[in-house]
């Protein structure tokens, strides 16, 4: 079994709570990596004594740098055809966010060939890795008939387990005056034909998108088919999103951005995890999501990315944590937090977003001394290594 | 003589006025590189013909893909000892910004030896060459004895010929009570120090660093001495330093936050340019500047980066675009002409900022079909190629 040393390290995170720090923060660490997983982590004094069992591991000297876990990211949607360069170009100039632009890339994901999504996924999920992003989510819904949503998670299963079926992304155009049928469709023999690829079920609670009576039926529908629930809520208004995404138990509930006392009382005294998607207020100019209010209350908080191509084409965790600490008065600390051990919750994984012994050897190594500087340091690239499954992608 | 043809480009900014467009857009378009130099541009279909000549030049296939001039970064304070992480912190949690923090990175600078401030220039101007800057200026300013301030001004001219003496960036701790005697020095041994390794003269004038009379005194002490001036003013509050630049024949005038109507007319109406820093917004959430006054009122706007460890550590252009055109109203063409074009006025180069015959080879190839993805995929690298005086850096 290969086995990696990491030594030398300034500032490990290692997300396991130490002395009231959350985040566990150690100084002058090493890591030893064995096969797959972390075997040891600890302090570089003990590093040697911890090593000597594993001849030939191969040493990394991290010259006095930051480790922290690697980035899960539980909200993108990254199978799609096209782009939609040109909506943000006439949104910057003025022209109101809508919903509908999904249906463009609905066209276009249509249009596409497997191989053309295949390329595609290939291409993001190296740009994920570069970034330090190890694990992350897809959700199907820009394909919208059941044979396209099958086969968008199908795609996304060659290179994630954490696929969501997301039928209920919108109401499809030829479907505009028969909604009722839609969500049929969708609780019927879309879900049936998705089931096999996917782990998730999620639905667009929203003003313009579903109702909560729709969305409540199609988490059903959904949970009973083994898929595990989660929700788009509270993004553009207030709504019942919060409420029913806590009342089915889903893991998370993402965009959380306009929310009453009650949605946060719910939170949190919840296990549901309000993820939080600063990349879409940041290309869309919509008011950022109040992250403060939610950690004082209790509510644990995740971080991603939204990657989409109408209102957040970024898949940039670093940037997500520079807008966390600018914008919605998060600090670093509870930032890096909740954009890995932040996003692992709201993937309910135990095996990611933090490192101790038996976690898998998820690990980025920054090209600087503390996590701080990846909102100190903002579109800085700063990523000088990543590793996933203990195997060194960069 | 070493020759490059970038052929299949999707979208070429020349930066060259074409049809009432002043990035003058080539769309499917090839750029021939002969040694240091642009020696043609133009469709792709007389591509061969104009490369007919140079036997042996490198083809490089564009893919469709995006090419820009490379970013032309008017503004850093790269030459710097320390850095102030634990300042930015603190801040993003309340404490409100104040320029005293310079004094910290004066006391880290003075104690950093010349080999200490080489590795770390030489380390910026990677991380720079990396993101797609291919002209950066960098100031003096964290020494402010005569010694210091010559040290950094010869270091920095080791890695570009823009070299800015900005001893007037703030009073030294030293000085407090005789900020006179400091004046004294700064325009008479300081700058006779410095001169042989700067071009520009620079000033702080703001309330907190230097008067406007005191700054009119540096800039012409500076002038008298060969260098050229430029100022940073109007960043905190209302000031003289618009008006003092314009006055002066500044080549830029760097901040601009708070204008009145006659500081718009005046830079209208003058040769000086409005350069634009909105990473310093962005790490000191203070307002941003109007860019689309400026630009609805004839001034020439550029965008640098103010690279420096207290308000702005961040050396990314493509960020400056993104914050450009989500927060100052520019649209992403107006953004990459002023990071690029807009940089070499700042600067009075006429040898950068555009590809057309005779100006220098310094290209970016984007890894996206168009500019507009530098706002639309905030903080994920896009840069595919980097070409300085025709060789390729990456």
């Amino acid at each position: 079994m290969t086995a990696t040393l990491i030594t030398n390290i300034g500032e490990l995170t290692t997300n396991v709570e130490r002395e009231g720090d959350p985040t566990g923060v150690l100084r002058d660490a090493a890591v030893l990596v064995e096969g797959s997983r972390i075997a040891w982590t600890g302090a570089m004094t003990d590093a040697a004594a911890a090593a000597a069992t594993r001849t030939g591991a191969v040493v990394v000297d991290a010259g006095g740098r930051a480790v922290i876990p690697g980035f899960v990211d539980s909200h993108t949607h990254l199978v799609f055809g096209g782009d939609r360069a040109d909506e943000f170009e006439a949104r910057m100039a003025g022209v109101p966010y809508a919903a509908g632009g999904i249906r463009r890339t609905v066209a276009a994901t249509r249009a596409a060939t497997d191989d053309e999504l295949r390329a595609r996924l290939t291409g993001f999920t190296a740009e994920l890795h570069g970034q330090g992003t190890t694990t992350f989510e897809i959700k199907t819904g820009y394909g919208l008939t059941v044979e396209d949503e099958a086969r968008l998670a199908r795609l996304a299963a060659e290179v994630t387990p954490e696929v969501t079926f997301l039928g209920a992304h919108v109401v499809p155009a030829e479907y505009a005056d028969r909604r009722e049928e839609y969500v049929e469709l969708v609780v019927g023999p879309m879900l049936e034909a998705v089931r096999p690829h996917a782990r998730w079920v999620d639905v667009f609670c929203e003003r313009g998108a579903f109702t909560a009576e729709e969305s409540r039926r199609i988490l059903a529908a959904g949970s009973a088919h083994g898929l595990l629930p989660r929700v788009h809520g509270n993004q553009l208004g207030h709504g019942e999103g919060v409420g029913l995404a806590v009342a089915a138990g889903a893991a998370s509930v993402d965009h959380c951005t306009y929310l009453d006392d009650a949605d946060v009382a719910a939170l949190a005294g919840s296990d549901t995890v309000a993820t939080l998607l600063p990349g879409v207020e940041f290309s869309t100019r919509q008011p950022y999501p109040d992250a403060r209010r939610l950690i004082d209350a209790g509510v644990t908080v995740a971080l991603a990315s939204d990657c989409n191509p109408g209102s957040s084409f970024t898949s940039s965790m670093p940037l997500m944590i520079a807008l966390a600490v600018r914008e919605m008065g998060m600090t670093p600390a509870e930032a890096v937090w909740a954009a890995t051990a932040g996003g692992a919750r709201a993937l309910r994984r135990d095996d990611v977003g933090a490192v101790a012994p038996g976690m898998r050897a998820d690990l980025v190594l920054l090209d600087a001394p503390t996590r701080v500087h990846l909102a100190y340091r903002p579109g800085v690239p700063m990523i000088a290594g990543v590793w996933k499954d203990g195997e060194r992608l960069s």
